[in-house]
Formats: structure tokens, C-alpha cells, sequence
């Protein structure tokens, strides 16, 4: 009986603000970052998971990482879905450590970092990638994982298991489906806000050569910039290919409406944190006033019940889901059957550090086990930093690469964890 | 010119779990807890301010604590609302650190806890007690420092300058009625979930006798115990003493409704915490379900941006504020004037480690210089750890005495730091 014998937390930050990848209205030097957590074992097969941050700060969520070791150390490898609900709820319930969340922020973050290492040491242990470790789990697997505390007005768990029941005819069929074709992919590495008007339509015409269907671009600095880089990428595409805009919560309600009055014209695919990922009522408001203009958000959503409030009010067409930011994929499941309760589709935030890795994991889940179609679904694609992953994500001709390396996709090369170390790897204590 | 020189963080814990002090049905043992922060500076006085936890993760909260201090180190020493704005405009939009929230949780937290420490400087060296040091201040003062980002839609700077004109001709009468006679108080002591029905009903005689005229107890983790325990109360105290309970997030919204159908016969003042702080439209759907019990919270309610839309909604009918979970004053400012604009009272949450000792000034410039009344207002009291602090806040029959030493009354004697240092202190090192 393996049991998880140590808890490595490391900081690595990749220098990333000094080529402005990444840059956008909110965040306009980000060093992309992660609070990287090893779960070992005494047994071949260590479990590997991360929080996504862009820098400074990288410290606090590694501390808050560390924090939760007590509660790991000494513990039977989890293999299947009653160990896996069982860490969850433990973490999640530790009733001194909730008070600095609840269920959100720094903590959160860390509880979703090592719920997922732990599902993909259980993955590894499995011998599967883990969209179809989740795949082949049984609808009452999946529900007894998922914490419905806040839900029930929402979606009960019977109502959870008719859903994963009805899908699960076709899973096979989706496996193969999946396997043979890989899944949609949009593109956002033509849009940073700090990328030159030729960069940008430079690289959105690559973009289409490249075979996806949808690009995105940053808006929300200034809404004259923003027109004329909107024109300039239509005409780079032409009209056959969607092009989403990002604000990165740069406005109020009244700004995004304005802007979005302004950006019509040019067919925007939707519009992505219009403002605070706090405001359920400001994205329904949003939402009423620029139809058929789409609002999308999530990638800073903090839980599953933010995203019942978003999905039951209508304030959103589009539900970003991300790897990284809320309790794991215990809670990732939980919002995908909110998303398919509500029929609203789900098309995961990715880039930054690992969180293609991770994401493309989820949706293929959701493809094949929850919601059964990739119909006006698609998972975000940003080039950059996979040389670092032992199994990095992969796009061609516009879509993901289905994995088939044994876990999560979260494992990043000893060499890469050595140099970027920070402050004491060679990348930051030599410059 | 005084420079701040250096920021102390320490981590303080007291081992309240041992009395069942503080119990209730999501926490069960806490050992309430401060992470400490003092701005030194190279003139004679120096500022206070903590972050309230509530045991594991004090550590986390340091920490973070710890991360902002390059903001601060060899500021000049904030005097006035033009550095105190900017103080807490160059906190909250680090672009990095942003990440880990947004303005929510362990970060925001520590932002919290530094700008509040800004203040009781800014107050110490004006030689005034916090409330009246913003008393003090013009309108057009009191609005610089509050960051209206995502409040336009509820409130506008013009707006708010209004009602705070509205309530300047006031002030000075309110000052000297505040002096002469405090500010009404409420007391939780007889009410936490861990005590027997005897010592609730001792206790709740108690509070009554010492001038209380409203208790509260904690619901929440069975039915029959509560209605129990709420009939006691109601016998003890009769029928002319309002009774609030408190679910401290224990419900989903059936589970509230339900609940409260049953207290209702003891006549609740309100309900507080019955669900998730981040559940807008929970409350919302509770709230017209309960009527005419109120419904409140705010203890750990995120932001500016939940308050807003639970003011907007029409979710809550009694806001409660607390010191040490929001950006600091700043934001409470903020909080203050949308409660204000929306007619609903503000009844600060309190107890843990310092939170009466820092809410009550809030409390207090509410009355003189933003609602103008105290009807329908009352701030809790919770009758431990004050001994701790060199400030302490002092009920005397049933009313807060109005402070008038300089400063946030945040500041622990030294000796209780050295004890309950963790994990190094005589307190934690011999037990």
C-alpha cells in the first residue's frame, strides 16, 4: 500500500515581462509563474500540479501550497474517485484555513494545485491520461466526487447523475472521435496589447494559415487603439473566422457597453471579462445590452458558486473554464455539469504556465463523459512556454493533439525547475 | 520629512480552540489569530494594523503581509487622504500580485491589514482617534481615497460627495452626542454552538442585565438543538430584547428557508450568514423567502463589488462590516456610502482578535459623517482577548465607549506578542 511520503514546493517564474507576451488592459508586465507542487511517494510514481500566477506573489501561493502538506503526508495514494473525493473534502473543509477564503483566492488556489497533482499521480497509477481516467469513471464515481454544498438551488446530485447517465452511451464512440481527430483550438498569440499593428496582423494572417477558425485579441486600454487593431485583424482574416475580444476586466458596465457599441461592426465572436469577475449582475447587464455580442468569463471566476450565479442568471454565453484557479478537478466537474445543466458552453482559458497542459484534459472530459459535442466549443491555445513540460500540449492545423501520456500533463523538466528557480536559479540570480 | 523605515509581521495565535470560545457550525475550533504588521518609521510614532485569521494559514497571511512591503519601505509617512489614496491605489493595482485575487482572500487581506496600519499612523500623528480623524476630513477628501473601479453602475463619485455633504452640517453635533453617550452595542457571548444550555441561558440573562437589549446566537448545525436553544433564549431574555442568530454559512438556500421557518415563532432579528458569502442570488432568493426576518452579512463577503450587488439586489437588509477582510479603510469607505445610498444599516461584524477594537471607528465616522444616524444600527461585542491591547475597546451598559486615544486602537502590548508568538512563543513553545 504506496502512501505519499514527501511534498516538494517549488517557485518558478519564467522572465516573461521582458517580451511582453502576455500583456494586456490589467497586466501589462507578467512573469509567468508557478507554485509547482510534487506529491512523492514511496511507491515509481510521483503526482505533479501547479498554481498559475504572474510573478510577485509566486512565494505567498507557494507558502499557502505548503500549508496544506499536513494533510497529505502519510496518506494512501489515491487511486480512485472515494480517495480523490475524500482529499477534496478534507481540504476544503479544514475549518481554520477556510477563513481565509472561503473558497477562494490564495488557499483555493493551492487546494486546486494539490488536488490535481493527486489526481494525476491517480492517472499515472491508472496507466491513462486523465481525461479518459475521468472518462471511464461511472456517472456515481463522478457525482460522489463533486462537493454540492450551495449548488442544490442550482442542480441537485440526482439531477447531476441523470446527466452523466444520459451521456454515457456515447462515450465510446467520442473516445475515438476524439483520439482520431483531436479538439478545437482557438488562438490568442496575435493579440497582446503590446505587440505592434504588424505584429498583429503579421501574426493573425499566420494564424489562418495555420488552420484555426478563431482568433482573440486584448482590448480595453483605449478604444481608438482598439478600433483600429479590430479593423486591422478583420481584414487580416477575412470574414469567415471569429475573433473574440479580451478586456481582462478592464471596465465598468457603462465602458463595456460603449466599447462594445464601438467593436460591432467588426463581428466580435464575444466579449471576455468585460469587468470585475465579481460582478454577476454587471455581466448580466452586460450581457442584455450587447446581444448578440457574447460575454464569456471565468478565468478568474473564484468557485463553483460564482458560477451558478453567472450561469442561472443568464449573465453569460460562454463559460472559460480554468485548470488553476478554483479547487481542482473535483470542482472543474462540478462546473461542467452547472454548464451543461444550463446548456451553456464551455471554452477553457489556457497560456500562462501548464494551463494547456492542463485544460485540454477537462474539455476532452466534458466532450466525451458530460456535456457530448464540441459543437461552438474550443480551448484557447497560447505558443508558449511548453518547451518546459515533459508531455507539453500540442496544436495542429487548429486543434489539440489528444494526449495519451499516462496523467495530467502537469510535469515540468528538472532542467527547466532548476533554471528558473527563483530567486536562486541561474535565470534570476545571474541577471 | 519621516520616512517608514521597516515593516515587523508576526504571526500571533491564541489557543481559544481550548474553551470552545468561538465555536460555531463551519468552525468548531478556531484559535483566533492575528497576522500583525507594524509600519516603523524614523519619526516617534508608529503604525498598527493586523489581518484576523483564524489559526492554520496565520503563516500564509504573514506572508503576504510580508509581499508588500517594497510598496511601502521608504515611503514618505501617509498624513492625509492624498497618501492615503495613493497608498491604497498602488496596493491594490499591483499588477502582479493582482493575480492572486482579485482584490479577494490572503492578499487583499494583507492590503487590508497594511492600509489600516497607514491610517492609525495618519491618525496617531494628527492626534485623533481614527473615527475622528475621518470626521474630520472634507467630502471632497473622503472621496479621493475611495477607488470607485466597477461602482459606477451603483454609485459615482458625484453621488457620493453628495450624500456626504448632505451629512457634513451634522457632524459636530453627532461628535459630541457620540462622546457623551457611545454607540449601541450587541453582544454574542451567550450564543456559541459549543456551550450547554445552561451556561447559554446564564449568559443571555447576563447580557440583559448588563444593559444589552439584543443577543445572538449560532444556528445552524441541527434543527431541533436550535430550536431548543433559540426557545431558552427567548425565555430568559422575554419578549422586549431582539435575538439574531447565525448560520455562519452553514446552508444551502432551501436549507435557510426552511430553518427559519421554524425559528420564526421566537421572533429572529435577522439571519446572518445563512449561505455562501459569495451567493448573490441565494441571499436575494432567502431574503424574500424569510421576510420580515432581515437578512445579513458581510464578515466574509469579498469586496466592494459582492456588497454592491447584494445592496443593488435588494439581498440583504442589514450590511455587516468588517474591518480586517476588506482593502482597509479605503474600501470601507466605499462600503459605507453604497449601504448609505442604498438605506440599508450597517451593523459591523466583530470579536475575534482586535475586530471590535478597529470596527468600532468605522462604526462611529458612519454616524458623524456618512448615514448621520444610529437607528437600526448596533455593532457586535464579544467580550474576549481584549486585555491584549493597549486600546481596548469597553462596553458599558450595552453601549461602545466612544475611543479617544490616537490612532485604530489596533496596537498589542508587547508582552502578549512575545507570548503568543507562533510557533516560538512561551505559549505555543511549552504546551
Amino acid at each position: 500500500m504506496a502512501r505519499i511520503t514527501g511534498v516538494d514546493v517549488l517557485d518558478i517564474r519564467f522572465p516573461t515581462s521582458r517580451e511582453l507576451d502576455g500583456s494586456d488592459a490589467m497586466n501589462p508586465d507578467p512573469d509567468y509563474s508557478a507554485a509547482y507542487v510534487v506529491l512523492r511517494t514511496d511507491g515509481d510514481v510521483d503526482g505533479h500540479g501547479l498554481a498559475f500566477t504572474i510573478g510577485r506573489g509566486n512565494d505567498v501561493q507557494a507558502a499557502a501550497i505548503q500549508a496544506l502538506a499536513p494533510h497529505v503526508l502519510g496518506r494512501e495514494v489515491p487511486r480512485d474517485a472515494a480517495a480523490l473525493g475524500a482529499l477534496s473534502r478534507e481540504l476544503v473543509g479544514d475549518s481554520q484555513l477556510r477563513w481565509l477564503g472561503p473558497e477562494k483566492g490564495v488557499v483555493h488556489m493551492a487546494i486546486g494545485a494539490v488536488v490535481n497533482a493527486a489526481w494525476d499521480l491517480a492517472a499515472r497509477l491508472a496507466n491513462r491520461p486523465l481525461w479518459m481516467f475521468m472518462a471511464e469513471m461511472s456517472p456515481e464515481e463522478l457525482v460522489s466526487v463533486v462537493d454540492f454544498r450551495y449548488l442544490s438551488d442550482a442542480i441537485t446530485p440526482d439531477e447531476a447523475l441523470a446527466l452523466l447517465e444520459a451521456a454515457e452511451p456515447g462515450r465510446a464512440e467520442r473516445m475515438s472521435v476524439l483520439l482520431a481527430e483531436g479538439y478545437p483550438a482557438y488562438t490568442t498569440s496575435p493579440g497582446w496589447l503590446g505587440y505592434s499593428d504588424e505584429k498583429l496582423a503579421g501574426l493573425a494572417r499566420q494564424a489562418v494559415a495555420d488552420g484555426f477558425d478563431m482568433i482573440k485579441l486584448k482590448v480595453g486600454g483605449d478604444l481608438d487603439d482598439d478600433v483600429r487593431r479590430m479593423r486591422l485583424a478583420r481584414a487580416a482574416v477575412g470574414d469567415g473566422v471569429r475573433i473574440a475580444v479580451d478586456a481582462n476586466q478592464r471596465w465598468d458596465v457603462a465602458d463595456a457597453v460603449r466599447w462594445m457599441k464601438e467593436l460591432a461592426e467588426f463581428d466580435p465572436y464575444w466579449i471576455e471579462e468585460p469587468t470585475s469577475p465579481d460582478d454577476v449582475l454587471g455581466h448580466l447587464a452586460i450581457a442584455q445590452a450587447v446581444r448578440p455580442i457574447r460575454v464569456a468569463t471565468g478565468e478568474h471566476v473564484q468557485n463553483r458558486v460564482v458560477f451558478k450565479q453567472l450561469l442561472a442568471s443568464g449573465a453569460i454565453d460562454v463559460l472559460q473554464l480554468d485548470a488553476a484557479r478554483v479547487g481542482g478537478v473535483n470542482e472543474n466537474i462540478a462546473i461542467l455539469l452547472l454548464a451543461a445543466k444550463f446548456g451553456v458552453p464551455v471554452c477553457p482559458h489556457a497560456g500562462g504556465v501548464g494551463l494547456c497542459e492542463l485544460v485540454q484534459h477537462l474539455a476532452m472530459f466534458d466532450f466525451v463523459a458530460v456535456s457530448g459535442t464540441w459543437e461552438n466549443r474550443v480551448i484557447e491555445w497560447v505558443d508558449h512556454l511548453h518547451e518546459h513540460f515533459v508531455t507539453p500540449a500540442t496544436v495542429h492545423n487548429g486543434r489539440y493533439t489528444t494526449p495519451t501520456a499516462p496523467g495530467f500533463s502537469a510535469e515540468i523538466h528538472p532542467a527547466s525547475l532548476h533554471r528558473f528557480a527563483y530567486p536562486s536559479g541561474p535565470e534570476w540570480s545571474t541577471s
